[in-house]
């Protein structure tokens, strides 16, 4: 069952650039895993410390074992004093679409 | 400026699949549309009536013209009366990361 999950995080007052920063960062060192589909980041409309993401999965499960290297692990240590808070996640239970690699 | 945007509606109850289906067609006849980068849907975790939206675009003009052509104002017209109500849209300026186009 593909997986996708939306993220918002809320940066400390003017930090939202790092943040933004530190998850392309993340972004960038899924790209050699095929489980993940998308992982997409970018900043409100309106306030740039508000700060989002959107990740599509093959499955929860290699969303999961994806927190646990240890890298993964430096990176959200990083990530960690940029943040003020959390915006919530949202999992939802992907059916289908465009943009996903099925497709084609 | 690459457009992502998160929206949740709420189906009557026991609909959620027709509003899935209806969502998965109007994906479908966004194929065809270059400026259309990802349209993806899918449901809630523990709710099958909760029905979620992520959809990338190459800008938000895109977004917002893909709205008025008869075919859409009519995949809207089918989608109207399965709609209990709104989860709300988070609008994102998409900076980049896995899983867009551009990204190869």
């Amino acid at each position: 069952m593909t997986y996708g999950l939306f993220t918002g995080f809320t940066a400390r007052r003017g930090r939202g650039a790092e943040l933004l920063d530190a998850l392309l960062a993340a972004a960038d060192a899924l790209r050699a895993d095929p489980a993940c589909l998308h992982y997409v980041v970018g900043a409100g409309e309106d306030d740039p410390d508000a700060v989002w993401v959107w990740e599509a999965w093959t499955d929860r499960g290699a969303h999961d074992a994806a927190l646990e290297p240890p890298e993964a692990r430096a990176a959200i240590a990083r990530a960690r004093p940029l943040l003020a808070g959390s915006a919530g996640q949202t999992p939802v239970r992907l059916r289908g679409g465009k943009g996903l690699p099925a497709d084609g």
